[in-house]
């Protein structure tokens, strides 16, 4: 088998500490996966993830496959080689794009329908943009967002592309919906996700890789227990709980308590595309194993940073005298060296160092919180752990420092 | 005194090894100065720049007397504790910007005007952009490039933020020429320059940096030599040729060998501007111990590399299956690490890390080049060295691989 996973620890409730095994080494679990979307972690070298702790990368076949290729990565010795990453390392399906460059432009929204603020849901959508893509039974027909060309994937066509790109880890072709697809859409969607997995599994030829299968059903109960029983009976190496996670953080936690208990407990459970530092203590809780998440890298480009308080805004004026490092008592590179004034300064200034030290925090500070979060299921206090840090945590808005 | 400056090995000719010794550490010149224009070299990190065996970085006083402001750094501990940077540490003037911001908008050019291949150097500039910068025997009035508020540069002033940013080596404040200003601009241009340097050495207090004087005199050699012979006089630590290096290469190696042999051979002699590879050579050679420039950090940026045989376009698509590093023999990290082919699809797909690495490699190429010279030197072998370099050297337009 090409990963073996072990429950180390199990409890306190679903929560539980594990080890998964690829080709390319181990992760402990829970774990953060940090995306390298073109094949970099953005700014980052591999070495800097690694001395961040971060253990298994994930990049986005949608974007390799349309640059620079799949038949190239291959001939250059896979996607470790091509990126200089020799660590455990992910591919998603290209799925997802059905939803981020379809539904999701034409609704409007993200994986959580809250995240957009003003969005009154209860308004039917027009689309945003042209709709690039369509979906059949067979597959999806899309528009390079790239060159307008015309593209198909299908789920042998994914799995095909995934091996190439040769990661240790990678996904079966689903359909994502839209938090605002209705509760008939929703059930066709999930038929067709459940028929594609049946697909990737037939046409998966590597031994080396572990595929993992994908949960759909949007927001609705019975149609992600449905799901989750349908996935979790096919023989995957590890389960992903996908698709429109619900309007509210709530919606998303109940969508992880009914599908989790019904997944096999010897499996690694991955939340895709899910990583603010809330969302990892609520979905470690409720027992997932693995997270990514573009925010910790997106935030600290925009000159977000995170804080044990809340977010802290690298541009503010605020900063601009502030000696100290973003957090005191973080470990990370950009903490040991600089302060938050000469950050302040280069996010001011447009240098492209500024960007690259507030990621390294980010991940790091994720990192820590997951590295924490395992300890605290050891010692079986994961509750405390959580219940402290949410204490003064502060979500969603940047704030100032003070 | 605040540097001592020792000559290891002379000859032949004009040539030598020495050592420059600063409150920060030691310099082995012939050395590179590598620009970290608003206090960081684009892109890379502190110990990214000491790695690739950069031993000295320039900032510069203009934009960061506008952005962060001297007060600031200065309150933050100085320059070096700002930006992470504890080696020998040099600041400009401001001056140049009298040039960049005034009279090379006005005519279109840069050092060496040649390097504008399509400029008629005959007909009478008229002004590009609006000029943005006055200039009177006591000082020069500016107008920011960031908010067009007013600012006033005199050499007192340049000198009293030159101490307040705190570098070890810091350069007195004169009046930078256009290849284009006539022989009259000139002669009256480095009168006030000369006067400047007279109040710069009266208007320091820091026993702790080093001032550099400035010659001046455009391409005019009655005037270069005057200018080395009064600046050579003063009790300067060392030397700067700056201004305008004429029409061609040739221009500039004329006006260095009249300056060289009239300034104090016990000093540092620096070439302001200037650091393409066959400009290193050809001013060691002609006794420059030390030489800034923005080349292989602006190069790195837009995607051109250095090679043994000239330029290397990274975004070329004769790049995207080439699994060879950007130079077989190159000891630098990105020649360690990554192929050509993932350079290229970090440039095409827009990913940061590309310019960073492209960066790292252009450093350390022109570092090795200047410590070949070195032992080139040391072996008594230097013409040999430069020979063997530009016999297979391409200067200028950017090759592809082959």
């Amino acid at each position: 088998m090409a990963t073996r996973f072990e429950v180390l620890v199990a409890g306190p409730g679903p929560a539980r500490v594990g080890r998964l095994s690829t080709p390319h080494g181990e992760v402990e679990t829970p774990a953060l996966v940090i995306v390298a979307t073109q094949a970099t972690v953005k700014g980052l070298t591999p070495e800097e993830v690694r001395a961040i702790g971060i253990q298994v990368v994930l990049a986005n076949t949608y974007h390799l496959y349309l640059r620079p290729g799949p038949d190239l990565v291959a001939r250059l010795g896979g996607l470790h080689r091509f990126m200089g990453w020799d660590g455990p390392l992910m591919t998603d399906s290209g799925g997802f794009q059905v939803f981020s460059l379809g539904s999701a432009l034409e609704h409007g929204v993200g994986k959580v329908a809250r995240i957009f603020p003003g969005l009154d849901l209860d308004v039917p959508r027009r689309a945003v943009k042209p709709r690039l893509v369509t979906i059949d039974d067979d597959g999806v027909t899309f528009i390079s967002h790239l060159d307008g060309s015309r593209h198909r994937f299908t789920p042998e066509k994914s799995i095909e592309t995934q091996e190439k790109l040769g990661a240790d880890i990678i996904l079966a072709f689903d359909e994502c919906t839209s938090p605002l697809h209705d509760y008939e859409y929703t059930r066709q969607a999930l038929e067709r996700t459940h028929r594609w997995a049946l697909r990737c599994l037939a046409a998966r030829t590597r031994s080396d890789q572990a595929l993992f299968g994908i949960v759909q059903g949007g927001a609705y109960r019975d149609l992600r227990e449905a799901s989750a029983r349908f996935i979790g009976s096919l023989p995957f190496e590890g389960y992903a709980i996908g698709g429109s996670l619900g309007r509210s953080k709530d919606d998303m936690h109940r969508i992880i308590e009914w599908v989790v208990p019904l997944l096999p407990e010897d499996r690694p459970r991955h939340l895709l595309g899910i990583g603010e530092p809330e969302d990892l203590l609520a979905g470690i809780a409720r027992g997932i194993d693995l997270f990514d998440c573009v925010a910790p890298t997106r935030l600290g480009r925009h000159g977000a940073a995170y804080t044990a308080r809340g977010r802290l805004n690298l541009r503010s004026a605020a900063l601009k005298d502030d000696p100290a490092p973003i957090e005191a008592d973080c470990d990370c590179y950009t903490c040991r060296r600089f302060s938050r004034a000469y950050l302040r300064h280069l996010f001011n200034a447009g240098e492209m160092l500024g960007p690259r030290l507030a990621t390294i925090h980010n991940i790091r500070f994720l990192q820590r919180l997951i590295e924490g979060a395992r300890a605290a299921i050891r010692a079986g206090a994961l509750n405390e752990y959580a219940a402290d840090f949410l204490a003064s945590y502060r979500t969603g808005a940047t704030e100032l420092p003070g």
